[in-house]
C-alpha cells in the first residue's frame, strides 16, 4: 500500500547546460514540482498548507543520475509515499523516466513539518493525513469526495 | 556626476545552456548581484534596507546582448546611477564586459521603493540618500567615514 | 493578422524569492517556454530547428512588471508574432496574465537566426516560414494538415 | 592525507525562495562552484579539462540540510577529496558553513570521467592526477610550480 503519482514535465531550455543535458541540480526542482502536483491530486494544495501555517523545508535529498534528459524531452516523475509519515518528517521516493520509459534519475527527498510562526517542529496537518489515510488502509474513501 | 561601480563575477556552469553560453535570463541575476555589491560599497546593504522595512521590486528591465559570456569567464558588471532617484523609482544602467574589455550586455533596471508592511509606494530611505548625495554634488564626504 | 498563442504555466516554488513572489528574471524563462510551445502549435519544434542547424540566441529582451505572480499561480503567457520576420531577427510580443485575467508582465523578445556551425547570421528556415505564412495572409492552409 | 579547499560564496537574492532562505537545490550549485574553484587552486581549470575532451557529469549527489542560509550571507564551502579517484569516478565531500562557523549543509557528489567525443567512460586525465598526487603522498611538489 502506498500513495503514488506520475507527473509529466517538459524540459525547458533554461534547464540545460553546456553538456547539452539537464543541469543536475534542476532534477531537484522536477521532484519539487511533482510533489506539489501529487498533493494537488489528493484534493489539497501545498499552498493551502503554507497558508494554514505549516511549511516543509527539505532536510535531505539524494539523487542518482543514470541517463540524461534533454531539452524538450517530456519526462515523467513518479512520486511514491511508501508509508505515512511518523513524527516530524516525511520521505518521498522519486524516479524520473524518459519517453521510452527508461529510468533517468532516482532519489528520495525527506522534508520536515515546520510551524511557520514559531519556526518549531510541527507534525503533518490532520487534513493532509486524512487525505492520505485511504492509501494506507485507512477507513476513508479512496477518492476525493466530489 | 554619477555613482558608478565595477563588480567582477565568475560565470558558473549552472548558468550556461546548451548553446554553450550563458542563458540570457541569467544576466538579470548578474545585474542584481552587482546592485547588491554597489550598495555595499556605499557602506550600507540592501539586506539592511529590507530589515528597515523597504523592499525594491523590479518594475522594468531591458537587456541587449551583443556578445556571449561562457563558463568560467570572469566578467565585470559596471553599474551606473546617473541621477538621484526622484519619487518612487530608481534606475540603474548596467553593462557587462568580458575579460578583453568588450561589451557583452547592456541594459537598465528600474526598481520601486515599496513599504514591506503596507505594500504601498515608499521613497528612498534617508540613509541611502545620504550615502549617495556626495556622488551628486551634495555636501557629504565622498567616502564612507572610517 | 498575426500569429498568437496562449500557454498556461504553473508557478514553481523554486521560482519564488524572499519577496514571496516570482523572481523577476524567471519571467524570461516563462517567455521562453511559451515560445517553445508556440512553435510546437505550428506543428514544428524549436528542437527540430536546432537539429537542422539553426539556433536562435536572444538579442534583446524587455519586461515591465505590473503585478506579481505567486507560487502555484496558474499564469497564462500570450505570445504574439505581429509580422513575419524580416532578415535575420524575429520579435515576439509577450504578455503574462494571472487567473483573474489581469496583466502581470508585458514585454518583447528579439531573437537572431544563427547558423550553428559557422556561427554566422542566418535567416528563418523555410519550414518555419511556411508554417507561419497562413497567419499573415499567405496561401497556405491556416491549420496544420492532419 | 587529502586535498581540501575552502571557498567563500555570497548568497544571491535570486537563490532565495518564499521561505526566506536559500532554495534547497541551489546548494548543489554552490557545491559545483566550489569544485571549479578547488581545481583552479591546483593550477588547472575544469574548463581546460573540457577543452581537452573530458567532461564530468554528476552521477550522484546527497545533501543534508541542518541550518538555513539567507540572502547576503557569506557562506564557506569546504571541499574534501579524501582519496585519489579509482577508475572512472571521483567523489567530493562538501560541507557548507555560515559566518558563525556552524554547519549548514553536508553532502557528497560523485562525478564520472567521460570522453566528450565518444561519450564513453574515461579516467582522470594525467594532468589532474599529477596536480593531486602531492596531496596523497606522491613525489610531486606540494605547491604548483611558479
Amino acid at each position: 500500500m502506498m500513495f503514488e503519482t506520475s507527473i509529466p514535465i517538459r524540459v525547458r531550455y533554461a534547464e540545460t547546460d553546456q553538456m547539452n543535458v539537464v543541469y543536475h541540480a534542476n532534477y531537484a526542482t522536477y521532484f519539487e514540482v511533482a510533489r506539489t502536483e501529487s498533493i494537488r491530486q489528493l484534493g489539497f494544495t501545498y499552498r493551502e498548507m503554507e497558508d494554514m501555517g505549516i511549511e516543509m523545508p527539505v532536510v535531505e535529498i539524494n539523487m542518482r543520475y543514470l541517463r540524461s534528459a534533454r531539452y524538450d524531452d517530456l519526462i515523467t516523475v513518479r512520486t511514491q509515499l511508501k508509508e505515512l509519515p511518523k513524527q516530524h518528517t516525511i520521505t518521498f521516493h522519486q524516479d524520473i523516466f524518459n519517453e521510452a520509459g527508461k529510468l533517468i534519475t532516482t532519489g528520495f527527498v525527506t522534508l520536515f513539518f515546520l510551524d511557520r510562526t514559531t519556526k518549531r517542529r510541527s507534525s503533518m496537518p490532520d487534513i493532509l493525513r486524512d487525505k492520505l489515510l485511504p492509501y494506507f488502509g485507512g477507513s476513508e474513501p479512496a477518492l476525493p469526495a466530489v
